[in-house]
């Protein structure tokens, strides 16, 4: 037996629009310390992880560990039949091949039951080490949505490069080149508004614009976004959700023959 | 000789808005009483009827019962011209085969002409005799045509079930199935929020949801829509204009081989 | 050695919406004067001319006169990442074959460098001398586009025709013909709101609406349009930049065998 009762329902609809792009199908994992997902995008390039804790539900019961395989574009479609100031439980008996997100309106006169199947995914979980980091940026999450939107208008891989004094993006394309510099910035009046660096060494890497600008549908989700970069490993892009979690990005750099070149050679 | 001057034009432009993508040919009949319309969807499946009365124009002439045919998609696009706060006054000779529309800006400095050409239409005026209805549920308009249009990215058909208690919306489709129960409220601040039902008997009919959705765009028109369902009669969903009359939209109930089976047979 | 600085760099913005549908590649001039285009658009029907004279520029340094070839298409791709509140520097070295955009932040927080290839474009500058009109009209520009937007919608041209007490806008189409009148009407209370007329003798002319809802893109530019109407001349549709200078746009009228007719003959 499962159910899950999030008040704050429309948390829910934005995790789901933030990946649904990018997966297709995927397990959802549920225990007793919250309910997660993992799943390289269709592609296989890129990997999501979705953490929401049980602490975040106002109920949360989970008898044991199960795992729910769902269509993410099916689920989409029900969850945006919530309304945004919805209450959403998710619920499953044991053995049942579907799961029902029952959707409650603030003043409790509109209740909607959604029924989806489910199905088997194959899946293996991969293990992810925490790591070190060359640079870590936290910046807002909307000016790198903006940024990653305005450089694909001009080329198709970003170079992303920290100093102790700023983050620079970079693109090239057949129109021309694109360089956009944040100083680091801490003494702002929100600290959302805050641009970031903690850096060990500087660092200096290329990915496709494509992907991040996939991963900038988590945008809705937080005000910020934080930026892991380490020459050996693949960037982490992680949107935090308030006091339940996060939904976090993984994407290798490109290798590059020529540095001064950010297009992909042919 | 006919001139209808009308202050609140917007009225006409949402009228035309309602009815237009269902109806793409159709005479108005204007007599003394009021200016209407009947006519049947280009499927023939559903009907539409429209009765604005005399008494809402600010001025009314309309010497002797006429009828003009029109096209409504380029009728709309006449009054698309006019701005939301124009005076719209519709004009027609004696004999002729042409229809004006006048529109005057609030402060009289633009004063616009559209003139089109009648059609000749045949059609057969139904008579819809008064009837008792099993369950007559009242609820806002906008709450509505978010059901028809959640239910849709589901199902094709909606199951429409009334009880005392309430009143249930059902369809079921690849995905899965969803149920979306409105109970009833007379309790709130707002009466254009209530949720009303006079039911003498409970009553469950299944519609195609392409009608419905059809039909909710007179959302514009009305705070709130009616629904009148009997077994064995055609559904009513009417949307009140305001002190002049109302659109009516009717359309049979599917009928199931298997009561269980939201699904058209195939 | 060029550089010129523009605090309102939405205005550089709005410039290339304005004009970049109509003309694909153009040489922007610049001298001590000002930054100005002059160029007829792809099918060779329209001319558009711009002047942002220096004086408007926050810093303005032209060591000699240059003129550089632009795609507005890449151009307004370039602008289109500059934020609202950005300052604008556009910047070249002499000799060299590309132009970099700069955009700083109110805050200066994010600076952008966008540089772009110039091109070499063969283009004769018209001399357009200074004439006598018929008649002008000053009027809201937002008016104007509904105006052309709404005509294009029931015919292929417009004919525009001036007398002291108004000007009138007709077209003719498939569905019907169309009327709108302007009344003069200076007694508004906002200046911007006018409609001024001033006549020297009646004019009548015929133009496609296609080009003058091109032209209506520059709409965000300015509160206000000045038509000016000779029938011996090509209308001139202008919107004044504040303070800065203007774009104009130029078309010939159609000459019609039939006055009555407003369609094109076939």
């Amino acid at each position: 037996m499962l159910e899950l009762r999030l008040v704050q329902g429309s948390l829910l609809k934005k995790v789901l629009e933030a990946i649904k792009d990018l997966v297709n199908d995927a397990n959802f994992d549920c225990s007793a310390t919250g309910f997660s997902l993992q799943a390289m995008d269709s592609s296989h390039v890129a990997l999501v992880a979705l953490l929401l804790r049980s602490e975040g539900f106002e109920h949360y019961r989970c008898d044991r560990s199960i795992s729910m395989g769902m269509n993410l574009g099916n689920m989409s479609k029900m969850l945006k039949c919530a309304g945004n100031d919805d209450i959403i439980t998710i619920k499953a008996d044991d053995g049942s091949d579907t799961v029902t997100f029952m959707f409650e309106s603030p003043t409790q006169d509109k209740i909607s039951d959604f029924e989806m199947k489910l199905m088997d995914i194959d899946s293996e979980h991969l293990g992810i080490p925490e790591a070190e980091y060359h640079a870590i940026v936290r910046m807002p999450s909307a000016e790198f949505a903006r940024i990653c939107k305005d450089l694909a208008s001009i080329g198709d891989t970003v170079v992303i490069s920290v100093t102790k004094e700023g983050v620079k993006f970079s693109t090239r394309g057949d129109i021309g080149t694109a360089n956009i510099v944040l100083r680091q910035n801490t003494t702002v009046d929100k600290p959302e508004e805050a641009t970031i660096i903690e850096m060990n060494e500087p660092v200096s890497l290329t990915f496709a614009l494509r992907y991040m600008n996939s991963f900038t549908k988590a945008t809705p989700l937080s005000n910020t976004v934080t930026i892991s970069l380490s020459s050996e490993l693949p960037v982490v892009v992680e949107y935090k959700i308030a006091e339940m979690g996060y939904v976090r990005f993984y994407l290798a750099p490109k290798i590059e023959e020529d540095e001064d070149e950010t297009k992909p050679q042919v």
